[in-house]
C-alpha cells in the first residue's frame, strides 16, 4: 500500500482499533457457532447474535465517519480547486448508497 | 426563511419532493390505523408497516445525502479558508451520530 | 367484524392502545413535514425520523407478539386436534417471513 | 446433549446448515479484517459488512422460526394439557423480546 492510499482512505490512524474490533467480532461469531453446536437455547443464541450486529454497526459507523471525514472532504477540496463539482458529488452519492445498504 | 438558511440546509431544492413523500407516509400510517381498526390480519398490517419503514428510510437517506453534500462540504470549505479543522470535523461527527441513530 | 375474527386476530384487546400509538406516529410524521417545510436543520429532522422509526418498531413488535400468541398458538391447537402439522407450520412460516421483512 | 434438549431446541435438524452458515460468516468477517489491513477502499469494506449483516439476519431468522415452531408450539401444548396459560405466554413474550433486540 502506498502512503498516498493511507492518506486517502483515512481509517489508517484507527486501523489497529478497527482490526481489534473485527477480531473480537470474529471470536463472537465463533462463539455463536459453539452455542449452536452445543444446542444452547435459541433465545440465548439470538441475544449473542444481537451483540454481533451491534458490534458490526459500530465498525460500519466508524468507516462511514472516516469516509465522510476524509474521502468526501478531500473530494470537496479537489472540487474547489478544479471547479469540477462532480468530484465531490460522486463521493457523496457513493457514501449515500453505502449508508442505504447499511440501513436495510 | 432567509436565503442563507436555504443555502445551508441544502434540501430546499428537493423540498417539494420530500414533502410529497412525507405526505404519502402520513397517509400510509393512517392506512395502518384503518387496518387495525377494521381488525385486518396482523401479517397484512406488518407488511404495510414494512412499507412505511422503507419509505422513511428513503427520506432519511435523502436527508443524509443532502447533509453530507451541503453542510459537510460547506464546512470543509470554511475549514480550508480559516485553517480551523474543527469546523468540518464537528459536522462529520454530527452526521455520524445521526446515521448511527438510523442504523439502530 | 365477527366475534370469531376478534378472537383470531388477537390484537383486539390492545386495539385502542395500538390505535393511540398509530395516531401519535401520524402526528410525528406530520411534525417531520412541518420541520422540512420550515427548513429546519437536517440533523434535527433525522433525529425526529429516528423517533418515528422507534415508535413503528414498537407497534410492529406488539403485532408480532399478538400474532405468535394468538394465530400461531391457535394453529398449534388445531394441528394437535386434527393431526395436520401443516396448519401450525404455515403460520410459523408466515410469521418468519413478516419478521424477516421487518429486519431489513 | 440429551434427546430431550434436541427436541426442545428444535434447530438440531438444521444444525449442520446453521453451522455451515456461521463458519461462512466467520470467514466473511476475517475477509473484512483483511480488507482493512490491506487499506481497501472504505466503501468496498462497507459493502462487505452489509453482506455479513444480511447473512447474520438469515441465521437470526432461521433461529426465530425454529423457536416459534418448536419452543412456542411445545409450550402451547403444555399450556393446553395443564390449563396453565402462562407457559405459552412466557415463551411468546421471550420471543418478542428477542425479535425486538434484532429489530434495533
Amino acid at each position: 500500500m502506498s502512503e498516498h492510499e493511507h492518506t486517502t482512505h483515512g481509517y489508517s490512524a484507527d486501523k489497529e482499533a478497527l482490526l481489534k474490533r473485527l477480531r473480537r467480532i470474529e471470536g463472537q461469531v465463533r462463539g455463536v457457532s459453539r452455542m449452536v453446536d452445543e444446542d444452547n437455547y435459541c433465545i440465548d443464541i439470538l441475544t449473542q447474535i444481537s451483540a454481533v450486529n451491534a458490534a458490526l454497526h459500530k465498525v460500519s459507523l466508524a468507516l462511514v465517519q472516516d469516509h465522510i471525514g476524509h474521502c468526501v472532504v478531500d473530494a470537496a477540496a479537489r472540487s474547489a480547486e478544479t471547479g469540477d463539482a462532480t468530484i465531490v458529488a460522486d463521493k457523496v452519492e457513493e457514501a449515500a448508497v453505502a449508508i442505504g445498504r447499511l440501513l436495510r
